[in-house]
């Protein structure tokens, strides 16, 4: 890290010496050993022994638009979405660390600002804000977090173990995040922990490439660069009239011409979980706790592919066209 | 993080296959449980307790200049720049993820050769590959790097620890970086951790800014976010004869018209250690372990600043004018 408390009048280590004073509040938390102003952060390793890690950049023009959301907006989804890194394995938050490129107009003022838009998230969460970087360019506002968090003692629920049969679950109505939702992330940490107690969570993933993509992920994935593990393709059958569609995503439709469950089923960046489990379990859930927002969207088939069943009755395959980052 | 499996050709999916399968190699590690294809990567946390974590964002034109060192050059630095701080506190690597902002031109190949410059210091240093964000945008090339390690069983030596008395020491020759060293950093892992087992290292800093800023910064550590410590400020007595000056500051002192020492004290980028241990134990660990670099250069004092006795024996004061990334 680049995090020096030398101050310089209005320079990289003016920054800094402000910023460590502003997340201070964040760190007061047993996994935080040591904040900013060393070459690392130390923390206190959880005593679950597994640790989950996330990144995510985020960039001006592509994830948020300076000019329009505000730096605010810019650092509070940063934070926000990793958050939803952790929720989506049942994870606990504990830090993060924060790296950003600045552009050279106003770049103290701005740097403040992206970090007073992290501050009320991570306090909410639980993320000690425990080091960063800093640099001014000619480039535009690049953001990037890395966060850190601990699996509870159920430990984490991955991408990997659907099985057919399953109920598709979704945390919340979906689509037309992009009209402002989208900035403003409600990471689902406590409604993810508090199912993983409850039941066997076969298989999550939170909903930012579009839900129909983001479930096409959870289907597809069956093996990793680690543990080499494999299992045979999984596919849905979604009851059309069984997804949430958020009000967000009736306004769109009423600008774009497209129907409000189409925007429910591929918008992206939703911040939901889609998650997979046991319909007995579903149910027993739902009974113990019903104030916990679960909606049953469908089950997993053995049968690759995504199928939508219309309320008359027909049945259409889904393609995942949810975002590709290089193509926009 | 946005990893996915899915392929579409030539697009963000693609690449994180293509990148999943290169990094599989790095992350055969015990620390790494769970690797690229999931929200979060998951590590076994260490069995120390204490996790160290940096974080380090690297752009185009500033750290490297993409058209001319190439962006092998760029991915070797900027996971080598985070090594460099895991052992600045004494600290084993364990593993690091990658954020990447790529320029739209050519983005696939440009991502896959940051990816190659990374793999040869990543597997020489221990350091899984287990995660990361891959976006195209129309800004430069940025490339962050978030990396974690443990302490060993001696825990992190800190900035913060230097007494007065204590002999100051560095760990290679200074100056001139510039003329490309810089972008292959040497981290000093496996010396620091073999200094740290043989003595008590009161304090330590990678030379990035400069060595005297980066003195500066040592003599400074009094508090942080976290723990709140409080120590009276120390300087430094330092032997112009003493200091030990790249080859590279002499190139560059023919270049600038500077002297060679000016460049070994100010210049930025070396990537040595700088620290501060009782004078005693700097002794027996060069009679323990002759082939150990250690430079003595000087000495920690009770008095503010830091002063250069030259061969004349006059002294002069020395400022820090180390490097401000919102300067240049």
């Amino acid at each position: 890290m680049s995090e020096h408390a030398r101050p310089t009048a209005g320079g990289e280590f003016d920054l800094i010496a402000w910023i460590a004073a502003r997340v201070a509040e964040t760190a007061r938390t047993p996994a935080a050993l040591l904040g900013i102003g060393d070459d690392c952060a130390i923390l206190r390793a959880p005593a679950s022994r597994a640790l989950l890690v996330s990144t995510d950049m985020l960039l001006d023009g592509r994830h948020f638009v300076l000019g329009r959301d505000g730096p605010e907006a810019a650092g509070r989804k940063a934070i926000a979405a990793n958050i939803s890194d952790i929720a989506a394995m049942a994870g606990l938050p504990l830090a993060a660390v924060v790296a950003v490129a600045l552009p050279r107009q106003d770049t103290f003022s701005l740097g403040q600002k992206i970090l007073e838009g992290m501050i009320e998230p991570a306090l909410r969460f639980g993320v000690a804000l425990v080091g960063g970087d800093t640099t001014a360019w000619d480039g535009p506002l690049a953001l990037s977090v890395t966060i850190l968090g601990e699996t509870t003692a159920r430990g984490a629920v991955r991408r990997t173990g659907a099985r057919p049969g399953d109920a598709v679950v979704v945390t919340g109505p979906l689509g037309g995040s992009i009209l402002g939702r989208h900035l403003r992330p409600e990471p689902r940490v406590f409604e993810a922990i508090s199912l993983h107690q409850r039941a066997d969570i076969h298989a999550m993933i939170d909903i930012t490439d579009g839900f129909v993509a983001d479930l096409g992920h959870l289907l597809e994935a069956r093996s990793d660069a680690v543990a080499g593990t494999s299992r045979g393709p999984l596919g849905a059958d979604l009851d059309a009239s069984r997804i949430p569609i958020h009000d967000d995503a009736r306004r769109l439709a009423a600008q774009t011409g497209r129907a409000p469950l189409n925007h429910a089923l591929h918008d992206g960046e939703d911040f939901e979980l889609c998650l997979a489990l046991d319909p007995a379990d579903l149910a027993s859930i739902r009974a113990a706790d019903p104030a916990l927002p679960l909606f049953y969207v469908g089950e997993i088939s053995g049968e690759p592919g995504i199928r939508l069943r219309r309320d008359d009755g027909t049945t259409v395959a889904l393609e995942p066209h949810g975002f590709d980052h290089f193509k926009f």
